[in-house]
């Protein structure tokens, strides 16, 4: 059993194309021996945003603060605390920071998948 | 895409033996299809707390609020918001409140699996 808190796991700035003021901090996947799925932990500044992209998996996110809004090819969603958002296997998408404090959320992926790790 | 909100999903009280003052939400996994993994909501109530129990499978939990405990073989972890748990599968543990209001975490599963379903 593996037990920690989300501010002792140092975040790294997410570097991919597309992505601003958002960082990235993975707290259970290869580090604790996942083999199927792996929870990363997100912060995005005010303004900020993750890329607009597709791949062939999926994610659930759930929001854990802030106010933020999901971005789709035909519209998009505002989102706060308690909101969760599954998105498909290679439908686009992209979560930004709508408010004026960080904005912050999980996102479970498969494992062996590496988008924004 | 499926967005929505954990107070908008119905809890259940899970009967499994054991658990006492457990509610759970199935956030995303047969509802949205998510062939990989479940992402469930759960709420325990002041005293209550879920089975001590090992299966097969492992366990991510992040906890959104309150003040809990997780129980293994050898000893017991105070947790609170921010706290991240990776249960390896086959080792025994259990999830108590501590506090005296509600606890509430976040627990994920392969999608496969039925574990307080």
């Amino acid at each position: 059993m593996k037990v920690g808190s989300w501010k002792d796991v140092a975040g790294k700035a997410v570097t991919e194309a597309g992505a601003d003021g958002v960082a990235i901090r993975v707290l259970m996947g290869d580090n604790v021996g996942a083999t199927n799925f792996t929870l990363r932990h997100f912060e995005v500044a005010p303004g900020g945003h993750t890329p607009f992209h597709a791949h062939p998996w999926e994610h659930e996110v759930f929001v854990l603060s802030g106010k933020g809004r999901v971005k789709r090819k035909d519209g998009e969603t505002d989102i706060g605390p308690g909101s969760f958002v599954f998105v498909p296997p290679d439908e686009e998408h992209a979560f930004a920071n709508a408010g004026s404090g960080t904005f912050s959320f999980l996102c479970a992926i498969p494992a062996t998948k590496a988008c924004l790790r």
